[in-house]
């Protein structure tokens, strides 16, 4: 099969199978932690009931009430009324979480409830993690070219210096990113949400796409939200697109950095080598290739500055 | 200087710089949220106490209550009376906090109160998270040789092929890795966090080492355990040196399924290239760099295997 064929092939085949990793755990972690949620959420009820008929409510009655009241609060059941009506756990929800674990934003805003539910979330993401830092890298390696070689190759034949090249590059790709992944979404979670403000909607944005994911605000919690799994649906759309975004800029980042000699100074890694395999086709027989590589890389260095084309990044003279 | 010496200058510069950062963020976080969370704990106090004086205690004053108490706790403020002489923003615990933002970990048991705290959480991170990540490449540079170069040319002098070599090693080192970052740490929190079970330890140590951080399980803030700061300190360190290894291990990884040929066949980037920097005398002129290069890698890929020199990695023949 041809190669370029074959990578659009694999691309599709690791998005295919990461829909479906995630739809294989929101119903494993449904199953698990609906019955036990359900079962918390009726106790709950219970003892607000009971509590309301105590003919007279003291110190160590209500202290001994809120501290039920904040253990279920800390697994995501609320006592409040308005909050009974939906599940942490019902598919939708629980193919957030599912996405939440192996994207490792991890809000925190439901967890699992149950001894089963902790140690599926553990192998569930042992497997989860690493996948989606290959489907992310998988993407990020195909977007390389549109969004970073070709834009670079672009300027240069405008007549920029190549270093300059990929600085104004990388600050164009920051400015569209901040606009389309930060004041963009921000605006609408600021609508969409009745108690975020815009300020709340970059942080919620900068948090989550960082991975930090603290879980004070997520989108789609709220009581009465109208279309709530088509939204939250979009919202786990936004955090994949988001993050391939995030992990493009880095990489652009570091390319940059190599360019400049900033790599070099630091005595890090660099990010070269890479490119050089883009640009190779696919090798599967092994015993060729460790007398393609130093050929190609060689090639790579000492071809002229060839503006657009893939490898512009390499074989720019660092001088 | 010498290169040596300058590379382990750096490194401690880096590492004396990321504790300074670390001590500069829990300095503001404690400064911007301290006052509102003093002014949140009073408000609670004062409500919870109304709350009891109420002559008769309806559904709707208690919803009202319970929105009010749930709201604080969400912001680490619980109504709960043996938990109301710790703060989350004192130096350790914002120190903790702000850890928890630079690795990504996020926990969210305490997240900023104020709008000024969310816009310095951003700022902070925005600097915080890849200089957190350039201190742990560093790190995990450094132990390259130690852990992964030198073992698996023992391994290879002792007779292995190289292929197994590396097999062997990346089990032995995962093996390594789960008992002292994981195992041992588990029981040691089942131990000191009254409520946790082993499970918990192991689902805290997971989910924090794959900085998920969901938050349900966060050390050192159960009330009245002795010696808080310095445990929250350890913690910290533990944290630390948890990702460096897990980076480590998803490197050595990363070299092994090159070897094996599944980068290529997965058609993903290759982290060869890292090695021969690794081999390689620093270079600030950049100028000489771009004939260093060819060379280096065509020496590399040429050279016969070598057991225990820092390449054998990339020199290996991979038929």
């Amino acid at each position: 099969m041809h190669s370029v064929s074959k990578s659009w092939l694999l691309l599709t085949g690791f998005i295919v199978f990461y829909v479906i990793y995630l739809l294989f755990g929101a119903l494993v972690f449904s199953c698990i932690e609906r019955p036990v949620e359900d079962q918390l959420r009726h106790d709950m009820e219970a003892l607000k009931q009971e509590f309301l008929n105590l003919s007279c409510v003291n110190a160590a009655s209500l202290e001994r009430f809120l501290v039920k009241v904040l253990t279920a609060n800390k697994y995501g059941v609320s006592v409040l009324k308005n909050s009974s009506v939906t599940s942490n756990w019902d598919l939708i929800s629980s193919m957030f979480f599912a996405n939440t674990l192996v994207t490792t934003v991890g809000y925190g805003h439901t967890t699992p409830l149950s001894d089963s539910g902790k140690a599926f979330s553990i192998l569930y993401a042992l497997i989860g993690v690493p996948f989606t830092m290959l489907v992310l890298t998988a993407c990020v390696q195909r977007l390389m070219y549109p969004l970073v070689f070709a834009p670079v190759g672009l300027l240069q034949r405008s007549g920029l210096e190549p270093r300059s090249a990929t600085a104004v590059h990388f600050l164009l790709l920051l400015v569209l990113v901040v606009l389309c992944f930060f004041v963009a979404p921000a605006a609408v979670f600021s609508t969409v949400e009745m108690s975020w403000s815009f300020l709340d909607g970059i942080y919620f944005c900068f948090i989550s796409l960082c991975t930090i994911g603290l879980g004070d605000f997520v989108p789609g919690t709220q009581p009465g939200q109208k279309y709530r799994p088509l939204y939250q649906v979009t919202v786990m759309f936004y955090l994949f697109v988001g993050l391939m975004m995030m992990y493009l800029l880095l990489r652009t980042f570091h390319k940059m950095a190599d360019l400049h000699g900033l790599t070099t100074f630091l005595q890090l890694p660099r990010c070269e080598e890479s490119d050089l395999d883009e640009d190779r086709e696919p090798i599967v027989d092994n015993q060729d290739e460790d007398q393609t590589r130093p050929y190609l890389t060689e090639k790579a260095a000492s071809k002229p500055l060839e503006p657009g084309s893939q490898t512009s990044y390499n074989s720019i003279n660092k001088g």
